[in-house]
């Protein structure tokens, strides 16, 4: 696929996606929201893709959203606090971050956050649903919304106090600061920090050890059942879904590859693929609506 | 306002609320606990006030419920075990501590413990649900309840696994034991340690950097989104409120100046204030009742 | 009791719980989960058990379900993902591990792994509602499940991003490498790393801390309260019960006792007994039902 906002490449497994606009820090618009989606869409469909590594071009990896952009404000502009059901339930007044955080919370490959340079604004909340961040020296983190006049978005109040802690989270979102690698790593936002040659060297070697010893439902599976339980009152919950999957799986091909390759100390090949070995009970959950509960209905 | 057990200082935008009874540890009594709310409702209706510290008067912070106030059990005592409704909503049966924490978890202004000396009981819970905790060296923790024979109490088993983890939660609240501000610091229960004479200052510092820089409403906003998402189920749910804010957030007199300060490298000048500009979707969610659910029909 | 598969040995307050199938490295089967649950029965049920010890005798903790054994599978090969309410609703189609992470879950006595060897799969899933995990220098851990073709188990989804972080749970599940102590005290999955021959000495230490200090009642209440509340979605649902609990202890005889030793100095003898002085109100809550839901309903 050819896009304008970003480009693909896909080797050995691993689908490496990055962010396009090197004259603009890779800002974001409307348009690279809706091709980093299309994007996911083929890495989830395509069991040639393991796992995903999202960059940056250039020396910025997303400056936040392009002020220049027509589009990128749009779908916020109209009068969302209306009571009027019709005003409320167009999709086009969805905050576009989070149509891209939810995204990515579905998404049945890791991904791997490889940040190269600037990331603020969404460039920064795009990142928490990824599965790991790794980052450059050169890196520099804002969740700088307060100092804009607006609100942090993309889901972000969401996902980052499970990340790094509710007072850390705090902490970044009521300063707006712009900080660097270090703090970034002391804070927990990010696994760890390398020099800016060696970033995707070691994006890849972590995503070759999924791509090498793993099985790619398991990994699917894995990885919704651990971001859906983050969520969930009782481990009874976790509980119905594991039963399923243990019995479903346990059964497999995979399950008797997985012993065997154990066994026999050998590199396991799994033959159970994604697109088509997904088990019954997948998914089993219900897509939550998005005009559901509006904020009402619910204590949070 | 003034006070009996405790004093409140604003200036420069930030309050200073100081515990004040320095001849008992700053013990707490049920007056303490509504002046204390007294104080926070001031706070929050007060444009003047961006930031608030708590600290406390001489060489504690607050050494826990005054045992020689004939107040502070009063409306501990009734048989709450009871089945009739009568007794069980009756607001003077409710925990005191949690009655504070409450009010702290719906407070509009970001809340910094600047903790001075012994924090134990609910002079250590009541920091939970405050934003971030500071300590000088002379501070000492505890989560005494179990050696007095009682349980935590100020909705701390809520906030405090949220805060260092469960396992660091347990061991503090199994053991009972007073501890001091390295090991606080070494848990994640405390943001950082400074020498007393230092400690204030740091305070400030923190509460400075978001006066300075970031729009009063903006900060509201994030507080509630924040600790509210911190139990929410889906993100999707953050994602409705997130998309409500950007929205009204993003035409806002705010939003212009936050971009136009950017733009010209210089501090902003935010018109909206919290008193008045709050957006209408605010507050968006159904507080919850004291009698709701009395802990059955949930399976927490 | 006599058990085919561990060991147990109560001594001033504390049980010692040992996996006991050394040639096997501790490998689980069936019967080693019947009696791990019949052990914590006794334990809760037994006044003179305040803690307990979970270890593995010889090299290992717990190697994983024992691949021979040919029970350890048979609760898991039906056709779960019937929607044939008959299959799913049969008890014995639930993933084993689960079963006992749910008994855990619910214990009534703290409870501390010390892990003197490797533990993999359920060995390694077991552990996470323990209240307390430390490490020989000696010990393994891998959370293997994708090498293996199926998916993690015991409810973990559940628990380990709730101990260690979203982004370090995944990478372990997603690697599903086997890694050392170092690394584990590094993620946060163990409190503390000790020489083989400290291990159970420190155990033991954390035990009594709590044995020698605390109220039972006490510490049976704060350990539901604070796994409980982990999942809910408001401070509300903590400040119901809490409620309660202040209530119903503060005028207990172990209360009195807590504030008369502490002022005397002296260690207490509080008089209140788990079997039988907990609050009217315990248990508080509904247990879930296993067919609850079935995972759907829930947006998680």
């Amino acid at each position: 696929m050819t896009y304008q906002t970003l480009k693909t490449e896909t080797a050995d497994g691993i689908m490496l996606l990055t962010l396009n606009r090197p004259d603009r820090l890779n800002a974001f618009t409307l348009l690279m929201m809706q091709e980093m989606i299309a994007a996911l869409d083929v890495a989830d469909a395509d069991d040639a893709v393991r796992a995903i590594i999202v960059t940056g071009a250039g020396r910025g990896f997303c400056a936040g959203v392009d002020l220049d952009d027509p589009d990128a404000f749009t779908s916020a502009r109209p009068d969302i606090t209306s009571t009027d059901p019709a005003v409320w339930n167009d999709p086009t007044n969805r905050d576009m971050g989070g149509v891209l955080a939810l995204r990515l919370f579905n998404c049945l490959k890791p991904v791997i956050a490889a940040v190269n340079g600037p990331a603020v604004g969404i460039g920064m909340t795009m990142q928490l649903p990824m599965d790991l961040r790794i980052t450059s020296t050169k890196a520099r983190f804002g969740f700088v919304f307060a100092r804009r006049g607006i609100v942090p978005e993309a889901a972000s109040s969401w996902f980052l106090p499970r990340l790094v802690g509710m007072s850390q989270a705090l902490e970044w979102c009521y300063s707006g600061r712009v900080f660097g690698a270090d703090e970034a790593l002391a804070g927990g936002l990010v696994r760890s920090v390398h020099e800016p040659e060696d970033l995707l060297a070691e994006a890849y070697r972590i995503a070759h050890e999924i791509a090498d010893n793993t099985a790619p439902v398991s990994i699917a599976l894995t990885r919704q059942m651990m971001w859906r339980m983050a969520g969930a009152a009782h481990p009874m919950q976790a509980h119905q879904i594991d039963s399923r999957g243990i019995a479903a799986r346990g059964g497999s091909g995979d399950a008797a590859e997985g012993v065997a390759s154990f066994m026999e100390k050998r590199a396991p090949a799994f033959p159970d693929k994604v697109s088509t070995d997904m088990p019954g009970y997948f998914p089993w959950w219900d897509e939550p609506e998005w005009e559901m509960a509006r904020g009402r209905g619910a204590t949070t």
